[in-house]
């Protein structure tokens, strides 16, 4: 038997999930607590390794260090070594075949770009405060060229080497919220290094008309990262939904 | 001619509005950046005297310190001695007997409760975490009797005496958003010192059956605080509306 965690985060003031010398991550902190709940030592293995300053509304890790404490109980029990930051809302018992990267099936990420002439204070480290106009309509009409089974090459920055940049978007979307938040939604089988902010960044290039909404296949088929927009910052980024075909496990936050 | 800035600020991290010894509040954020911006001293009125850890959405302030930089260049202008959490979103040309305070209408307030089993790090600081099921429909049938002209003394705290504890709410309203957030809106010609923050202790009160729902109108006529229910925590609670009865300074932001 393992363990899967149902979990939630507010990355701003943590350097992502993954462990790292020198930085405190979202991943020490929970196999810390972890580690001071049940005893003996935890390694926690995560949906995704969201960037330094990378939020998760919804994010699934799982182990397979025992643990004595009801799983009901746990959530609290762990909370309790938590800081506010970082709230596991769930623990649910898995098959030893589980782990909370490699069963995932899709995974999506919301995009928030704060479009207002006007900063606003609740949105500082929660989206990209942009206040040039964004023509929505072309970047709607844009993302659409972003689904499909295709060589993302073009919207992957450096970092671990892939054996594949081909990767399924299911649904990229464009949508307001409220008068100044435009969200982007994608979702996909996998993701490689910063390609959600990639995507943002294109389709915000898009919306200021330095890409035409029709240019997106060119980009992906030139493979090259100069021809697709800017890397948009951490910290408008959101994982929001996970999808396992396990009933116990999906869910989306947002 | 004075001038009424729009703003709004996060107030976690700040002192409430009003300037005091050995702490950083808004109004001194705000005659700071005047005086850089502008050169001279400036005095600010404030719509409320917002306590430590109250935010606002909707706030206007005015002075009638003196500026030459054009009004639709003044917000950015203050914007960047300001720090993040802190932001002015326009700056409106207002006549000689106008004060943020003494000319305002009406004011809305509105209280967050995140009313659900776990917490969320997206409502740290900004919402009142309360894990205990709350009766939504009680407590609004309960808001209902605090509409009205009507003696408040059960609902105020202890703070600067007052010559009466007389106010109007125009309405009291119980609003769940969302799956885990019940909002509590209020809207009267003044308000006495903590009255919202009290206000929603006592409907929470009812929302847990510690008062019944129809216990309202005893609790006022008592004028006793103690026949109340408790001092709502100041982290959920925004100024979200201003009536001045002038267009370019009303407004809602929630």
């Amino acid at each position: 038997m393992k363990t899967a965690l149902i979990l939630s985060y507010l990355g701003a003031d943590y350097h992502g999930w993954q462990r790292q010398e020198n930085a405190m991550t979202i991943q020490q902190l929970l196999e810390e607590a972890w580690e001071k709940t049940c005893g003996g030592k935890a390694y926690l293995s995560g949906c995704g390794r969201t960037d330094a300053g990378v939020h998760a509304k919804y994010y699934v890790a799982s182990t397979d260090a025992p643990t004595t404490i009801p799983l009901d109980r746990l959530p609290m029990a762990l909370n309790a070594r938590l800081p506010e930051a970082v709230v596991v809302h769930r623990a649910v018992a898995v098959d030893d075949g589980f782990d909370a990267r490699f069963s995932c099936v899709c995974k999506e990420y919301t995009y928030l770009i704060h479009n207002s002439r006007t900063r606003d204070p609740f949105y500082t480290d929660r989206a990209w405060f942009y206040p040039q106009k964004l023509d929505v309509a072309a970047m709607r009409r844009a993302a659409r060229d972003f689904v499909g089974t295709q060589d993302f090459a073009a919207v992957k920055n450096e970092g671990t080497p892939v054996r594949s940049t081909v990767r399924t978007i299911f649904y990229c979307e464009v949508e307001e919220r409220g008068c100044d938040i435009i969200a982007v939604r994608v979702c996909a089988d996998g993701f490689l290094y910063n390609m959600v902010r990639a995507i943002t960044g294109t389709l915000v290039y898009v919306g200021v008309g330095k890409i035409p909404q029709d240019g997106i296949p060119a980009i992906l088929r030139s493979g090259d990262r100069l021809a697709a927009g800017p890397t948009a910052p951490p910290c408008g980024l959101y994982m929001t939904a996970l999808t396992y075909n396990r009933e116990e496990l999906d869910g989306r936050a947002d």
